[in-house]
């Protein structure tokens, strides 16, 4: 992690943040487990997103992983030690699933826009983790798959999100098949909008966090709202919606200090 | 505009009317303004759009652009005029939000084709009537965006059309971040069918109208109206509605001659 | 149709059906008539399909058709046949497209995953079939339609398919325009998933469908019905209904194996 050693209080967490400028960094720190999805990890996750939505200082964050992979997914080797359990760790999977689906839903939900970083491979969660996302970068080199199928697990929970990025054809064929999609497949198929040379993801993502925090944080924080509830509606509901919030956003100050010197500019 | 003045009532109005052998192509005629969607242009819209829905003589609609640009959404000038009154333009942005909100919505409701034919700029609500529009045809060097973002108004309600057209990741990448998408990558996202050589999106969506104009216009009107109702439905109850219109369209003369027809050509 | 002999009941039946490892292929046997989809075939589909829900031999399936066209949509001489009925053929087509949708709709609620092998056209109900598959392979010469509106009966059951695989406009300019896609533009627009050579749509299906018939019943089965009924959820109902699914799926054995049998691997 680069960055002012000040906003990253302790290089050893699970999970990393720096802040600059407006954008905050949250980087997932399991190297060696490849950023597996642990009960801590996710933990750290839910946490983080619980302040980054309490923080008004911040305007955009980026996801990323530490090391080669983005994330592996779940954290097999933990979920298998909760098989010794009296119920055969019945009480802990539903537990782990459930906080998993809450990190998740948490992302859409955040008032910041959420931007995926991608290197490396970004399976089972890990793809999910994306699919959640905002916006996602990715580097030339990385590799996304749903390969539950594989261990006989289903990656029904990430199919939740994968399947509200991609066709159904598309996302389909990633859970039969367990096949990677390398990074431009992934693009074509609408699981990451850039493709940027291999490395070059963060900074890629961070440009565009950058671009979005100069913006009214006000503005982007009904924006994105509205966007996820307008599409669960029907065409007209969706409309009387966002008319409400495009009438309260006009008279915002934000829009018309934007508008103002919009016109300006334009009679100049 | 082409054609003959009898079907162009007056040169100098906001909106073109102009029919030819069953198509009607409608002209946004602010150039100057860029063709912004004032109230009067939008009410004009509205006025046209309700008098081609009983106009049995019209089989399919083009919507193009008088001069450079297509559409460049709300008119911001008119709008920043009703700051000055006593709710700082309350009511007259709301009235504005749903006018412009039942022109997009009747655009799908309207009976027959609507095809966008974009040259220049189509940004804001001028992206989302391309959006709402049936179909669309691009020019080489034709430009879309949703930059509300830039000047502190999200475009709330374009995304409404817009995200029923692109993905997810890839609206939310336009809305987020105001960028321009030419021609073609409009036309990879969805937004747009074809790109034509600059210039060529007129001729082209009138030649498209023109092999629609030629159908049976109870078989299109069947069609079109049965695909928006049925793609808010679950499946089960999509295809209930559908094998209902089905049955029935097979009982129409248009059916029942445009069969004959067809085995009779098969016959020889 | 190669293979064994003992699998293949009767040549000259209207569906064939040959299973090899797991994977069974059906093939639309009407080559003459282009595979037209008469009552009586749609009856032989939903028999076989209900079969096949069935036997738990069968892990995956394919749909072929016999001849240079994979399947040219309803029987229209046949159904031209009704119209002397006193009804002039109501109640029939009333039939015969409830049929045809129980059939399309069989197709995502068959326990195993169905791959289109797709050879020359596959138009309106034809094309429909393709839709509804889960996954799809195309030969390069390939070609799909919805023509309805040339003969004046709309492509309005097989809309209901396309237009859960395509976007809006790309699924409206295939129903509006009656043109063909070709294989390439097919992948494009989502409608298949691989275009490989002429001719090799088969085996390139079987090749698919023999990697999910690898794998375990349950979990693809569970995978692929939760796949569905997700799809028609909000995020929130979606991720409930996933998360217990998730929860089941680890407690299988299938699970169970594959996860320590993968972890044993890295351990090595």
């Amino acid at each position: 992690m680069r960055g002012s050693p000040v906003s990253v209080p302790d290089r050893h967490s699970l999970l990393l943040r720096e802040d600059r400028d407006g954008v905050a960094t949250l980087t997932l720190n399991r190297p060696k487990a490849r950023n597996a999805l642990s009960f801590a990890l996710l933990n750290a996750l839910r946490d983080a997103l619980a302040a980054l939505g309490e923080d008004e200082s911040v305007r955009a964050v980026v996801l990323a992983g530490a090391g080669p992979a983005f994330c592996a997914g779940h954290d097999l080797k933990e979920m298998t030690g909760y098989r010794a359990e009296s119920d055969r760790g019945a009480a802990k999977f539903e537990e782990l699933f459930g906080l998993c689906s809450g990190v998740m839903m948490a992302i859409p939900a955040l008032p910041q826009p959420v931007i995926a970083a991608v290197e490396g491979v970004a399976t089972a969660a890990g793809c999910q983790l994306v699919a959640s996302c905002d916006l996602a970068v990715a580097g030339a080199e990385a590799r996304f798959a749903t390969p539950g199928v594989q261990i006989g697990l289903f990656c029904s929970t990430p199919m939740v999100a994968l399947s509200r990025n991609l066709s159904r054809k598309a996302a389909m064929r990633m859970l039969l098949t367990a096949e990677m999609a390398d990074a431009q497949e992934a693009r074509r198929l609408g699981l990451v909008n850039d493709v940027v040379e291999a490395g070059g993801a963060l900074a890629a993502a961070q440009a565009l966090a950058a671009g979005i925090a100069g913006r009214s944080a006000y503005t982007v924080r009904v924006g994105k709202r509205t966007f996820y509830e307008q599409l669960e509606m029907p065409l007209a509901e969706a409309y009387a919606q966002a008319g409400r919030v495009m009438t309260q956003n006009m008279l915002a100050r934000a829009a018309e200090e934007g508008i103002d010197a919009f016109l300006n500019r334009k009679a100049r």
